[in-house]
């Protein structure tokens, strides 16, 4: 009993035990930044907990809201940590929005980063210039480090035309080395206030992101992996998925089935689970 | 009796009449944009409406919750339009903001315009570089037509580093010749979205802006003009004044004690009122 530590007391001891028999058809939704990584930092053991999914042939995929970077971008970042995953295994918000928005033929005005020009393109839309807001069908916005006055000026005047207004994910903020900064959802906020209309947001916990997961992974035997308890915990309950909650990220605290201070104990955790 | 068309059913006609005793002694409190001017256009007969005050000696302040400009700057761009009126009768929320903090010192991150700058200076308040961040002990946001990321990243920062968050106004949108475009309001809610924190708004209908007319023109007598309900005919509600809606802005209808279709039919209707 002495992996009694790792494991929360939201549930039952006995509960933990039933998992023993679901090891080997386990499926992980593993988020990345404050799980595998801190900005730019590997977390240490990030690599080993990646390598022990591979071993084991277990399914698993890196969701992450960040809609800036391509997936190809974030494989290469993991890569340069030593932990290898190819990009199909990657999904990002701009994937969601891009996956969900394929079937219909658009003319986005983007505020934002390279994953969501990235993803439009795959899906064949035509990116249109501020300028030209009155020809643009959607207005698609994402954390954008080069957002300017005359961005939200455009995405307002077009979103007042009629375009549909879609956010890859609203996180109000994220931790950067000076403290916490503004993310999407300030972003999200500034046009939602400008022009008295709610985004539809894409990234977690949101519809569109679980619809994805659930195409790619099924619906059972899902487990959630993840540091924020408003995205991932909460994407974990409208999943029907199990939680592990990591204190390697935002959060100090939370409910979870399991709660671990990083993913390089949960190998450990589950080695111990099955002997 | 035919001056009735200019007059708003909300009040009963016997309340018209009472105001005829008080020509003499009324104060108004005029909004510019949508009621002056729109943009950079005159409204047909303002500059005559202003002649009639001051022919009258009838006691005026120009109320705007632009931040952008100085009083100087609004009082040149009157003048070219053949209006003129001493800066020393214009207030906008940047003076607001700088005559409700004048009697502490502080060292303030701007995210606005010339208007904020200005006005601070006049108070001896340093202006702090947003790489410095941690010295400042006021984040004061306006409008900002030059909004970049790093401005709202800064503002972050520092209001999560105990900076009081100041707004000089909190307008979600005004009208530009396209159509609406994001206000300081806008930029506001980034801000109190990125940090969880809300803005003490210095501007119309807020009490800040309410003390410094009162400091100006006392408690009594009082008539607002303006084109917006949410602001003018709000904050005349909190000043206990009598209200005039001028249509040649936003609001298309409202209620108001008198409402007219723009402030040229004001002087006939009050000599009408006298006669």
């Amino acid at each position: 009993m002495e992996h009694i530590g790792f494991i929360s007391f939201s549930k039952p001891v006995h509960q933990i035990f039933m998992f023993r028999a679901h090891f080997l058809i386990m499926k992980f939704i593993i988020d990345m930044d404050g799980v595998l990584y801190r900005g730019n930092e590997k977390i240490k053991g990030a690599e080993k907990f990646i390598e022990f999914l591979q071993e084991n042939n277990i399914p698993f995929l890196l969701a992450t809201n960040n809609s800036t970077k391509t997936r190809k971008m974030f494989s290469e970042k993991l890569s340069q940590m030593g932990i290898h995953v190819n990009e199909e295994q990657i999904i990002t918000s701009s994937y969601v929005t891009a996956e969900t928005l394929k079937n219909i033929k658009g003319r986005a005005i983007v505020i934002g980063g390279a994953g969501i020009y990235d993803e439009l393109k795959r899906i064949s839309w035509e990116i249109v210039d501020m300028e030209e807001w009155k020809r643009a069908t959607h207005v698609i916005v994402g954390m954008d480090l080069e957002l300017t006055y005359d961005k939200l000026k455009y995405g307002c005047l077009a979103i007042n035309n009629g375009a549909e207004f879609i956010a890859t994910n609203d996180d109000k903020n994220f931790p950067a080395e000076e403290g916490l900064i503004p993310g999407a959802g300030s972003i999200v906020a500034a046009l939602e206030t400008a022009t008295g209309k709610k985004a539809r947001v894409m990234g977690k916990p949101n519809q569109p992101y679980i619809n994805i997961i659930k195409s790619i992974l099924g619906t059972e035997d899902l487990w959630v992996i993840g540091d924020r308890v408003e995205t991932d915990m909460v994407m974990a309950d409208q999943l029907r998925a199990r939680k592990i909650l990591v204190l390697s990220g935002v959060a100090k605290s939370g409910e979870a089935n399991i709660v671990v201070n990083n993913v390089a104990e949960i190998p450990k955790l589950l080695r111990e689970l099955l002997s």
